[in-house]
């Protein structure tokens, strides 16, 4: 047998392929566009944050450069613990209760993993964060996915609000199989933050059917108002079937830090932790300790107007508001986001202006994306990367912007877009 | 069904257990023993090291706070090519031959899960790094062990280079359905270094059975005078199949920074991409730039005595003699290791003195360290913990000591073992 059939792929994770991000970011350093691909901003995280890290870096106790406690560093999930246990209203055990991870991302790793047997299946939410459906499969379970879908609008813009799930659609997808749900709000990319009644409709049905839910609520700061962020976890009967998952990453916009967390029931963080011994063991010391100190500064000062999770939806909102303008300024059509640093938008007012068969891609918004950094020098993400399969038609006419951008970039991109604008008049 | 039933941990991971380390590390605290068991120093890295993160952690560029390229970090990919190229002696390719990991225990997982169908066979060399086993029943795996044992000797001590493998068993365990197997050189908690004769004999088996070497090289650098570290991805033919595997931890003395990295032909190293695509995604940035940054400074005074790789073997070298008369002075019969930090020594001839019937553990060494740290005040690892359950009680007359401790705690120990051994007389 040759080795590259030897060597193959194990046939659970046939199918897999590069990532999105790995083509964009090739693409990125390829074309040097004006980048509003990935999801983190080019401008710095707070001071305070980076000067803790390195006060960390060469402080006094040099202990905090070795292995710490594996389900998570003790200042870490202390100050975890007790944010989580004043934001849902009962008391987390910061032992059995939290665990943290390599990231947001490897927590869902460790929940989806841990939580799903073969043949479960997994309802999924679209457009959703690309990694869940891979992880289900690799787990062995079954996605089930169902649409957010626009209503008709008149007269004005879209806002993520009214993105919606069908009832009857999601009711029909719960079944004996189900094991879990996967749930984000906000949402990426759509920014949706899921009202009390919605997220109700879910509870119940996860509590009908018996079945997990899986909350990724990294976006759980960055709501603008009036909305509110809610969590699951916190209505009737839900604490007791849910998991829900955070990122110091986004809650402090350091996302090369790739410090996550879960927390929930022990008796469905056990096997989240069990996942997490055998994949990674133990986090980083050091960014651990940094990211508990940045916590117990945020809760001082909890509720004030100084509070980063104040500040920072603040600045983003604004930011959010400056691409609207300049979207539909260019003939897109935006769906204002509720929540999260990501704008959807309608190109395909502009189909005419665009060369779509210089580029060989199955779906229109991956042509539309690759055109645009080539040609125009600005780079979006397909949100067909956010669909399954057969549902990927549904994303083709729109665009994923960031918005997390400083001010300077986010003219420039404006100007980029008018200047194109102008040259087709 | 109850929800203890219905969320139970799925079947594939059915017996997996709280590791060794979660108990000790409890006890640990619990007793506050001096403490030789876990693998780490508790003295300062490099000051140097630590610098290096304090600067990047308020340094001028700023984008080292988010996401960095998943398969690793350029600028570190880029040194560990570098280096690697020169040790392998043929050029590495930093982009397709390298993947940096959240730790080595991460790209370990990769490999083993990236390579291992169902049903394929994994040959594991005892006393073994314990998360081996349940990474490979994770894979869906079939784990077959071969322990090394120790010759016997006359009017000495045996040293790791005594321990070996039955050559006859070793090829009886190879057969069509083996996949893999799993070398670790300088092996922990031996400290054998294997030989180049050893090595062959194991390199011309993978190619007789078109077998994959995973080859756990944490401990590269500390292997003591005579005896060298030989890379078996240099041996002829074996480039080709083999992942080495390496730590930042390890390499730095900073085990809490949680870098590690597999490097390999690129069609084998395109599996561990696409698992840790899908676990983890990308490491952390800070931490990945300032261990490029270390790489950086070795190589440029690499094969000089100021070296850290060629100062910190010396260092322990001086720790291990120490270790070893102490150890001998109360009446144990240590190996001593040509490689690593750990030293295994056979505590029977202390039985007499020793209550095990307090204790309720199945294995001997279980039963001698929880003893003895309850009552002596030092605690070590039981090494049945790196034996699969049938050959267990081939560790029960040992004990494993860390010796990469300060010369002071060393005393300390040596002072604790000498008062015990006193209050015997």
């Amino acid at each position: 047998m040759s080795n590259a059939k030897r060597f193959t792929l194990p046939q659970r994770y046939a199918g897999t392929k590069e990532s999105v991000w790995t083509e964009y970011i090739q693409m990125a350093i390829d074309y040097k566009p004006l980048n509003l691909g990935q999801g983190f901003p080019d401008y710095p995280p707070p001071q305070y944050i980076m000067d803790t890290l390195s006060k960390v870096g060469n402080g006094p106790d040099y202990m905090l450069h070795q292995y710490t406690r594996g389900f998570g560093h003790p200042r870490l999930v202390n100050a975890l613990a007790k944010l989580y246990s004043k934001l849902i209203g009962r008391e987390i055990n910061e032992r059995t209760e939290v665990l943290t991870t390599c990231g947001a991302y490897e927590a869902l790793f460790s929940a989806i993993m841990g939580h799903t047997e073969v043949g479960d299946e997994v309802i999924i939410i679209e457009p959703f964060y690309d990694c869940y459906e891979p992880m289900v499969k690799y787990a062995g379970g079954i996605a089930r996915f169902i649409p957010l879908k626009p209503k008709p609008v008149e007269g004005r813009l879209l806002t993520s609000a009214d993105w919606v799930l069908d009832k009857a659609e999601l009711e029909g997808l719960f079944n004996s199989k189900t094991k879990m749900i996967i749930l984000n709000t906000p949402n990426n990319p759509l920014g949706k933050v899921f009202t009390e009644q919605e997220l109700t409709h879910i509870a119940d049905l996860c509590k009908k059917w018996n079945v997990l839910c899986v909350s990724d609520e990294v976006y759980e700061w960055m709501v603008y108002k009036p909305h509110k962020h809610i969590r699951i976890a916190t209505l009737p009967g839900m604490w007791e079937r849910t998991i829900t998952i955070g990122s110091a990453g986004k809650t402090f916009s350091v996302t090369g830090w790739k410090v996550g967390w879960a927390y929930g029931p022990a008796d469905l963080m056990v096997n989240l932790q069990m996942i997490h011994q055998n994949s990674v063991y133990t986090g980083v010391t050091p960014i651990q300790e940094a990211t508990a100190i940045g916590f117990e500064k945020e809760m001082e000062r909890l509720g004030s107007e100084e509070c980063y999770f104040v500040t920072l939806p603040k600045e983003l909102q604004a930011k959010r508001d400056f691409m609207t303008k300049f979207l539909v300024d260019v003939g897109m059509r935006p769906t204002i986001p509720d929540g999260g640093y990501f704008m959807i938008a309608d190109w395909t007012p502009l189909e005419s202006q665009v060369d779509l068969s210089s580029e060989k891609d199955e779906y229109k918004d991956y042509k539309f994306t690759k055109w645009m950094t080539k040609n125009v020098g600005l780079q979006g993400i397909p949100p067909s990367a956010f669909y399954s399969s057969p549902d990927k038609h549904l994303a083709e006419k729109f665009v994923r912007y960031c918005f997390f951008k400083k001010d300077e970039n986010l003219q420039k991109a404006a100007d980029i877009l008018d200047k194109w604008k102008s040259s087709r008049q």
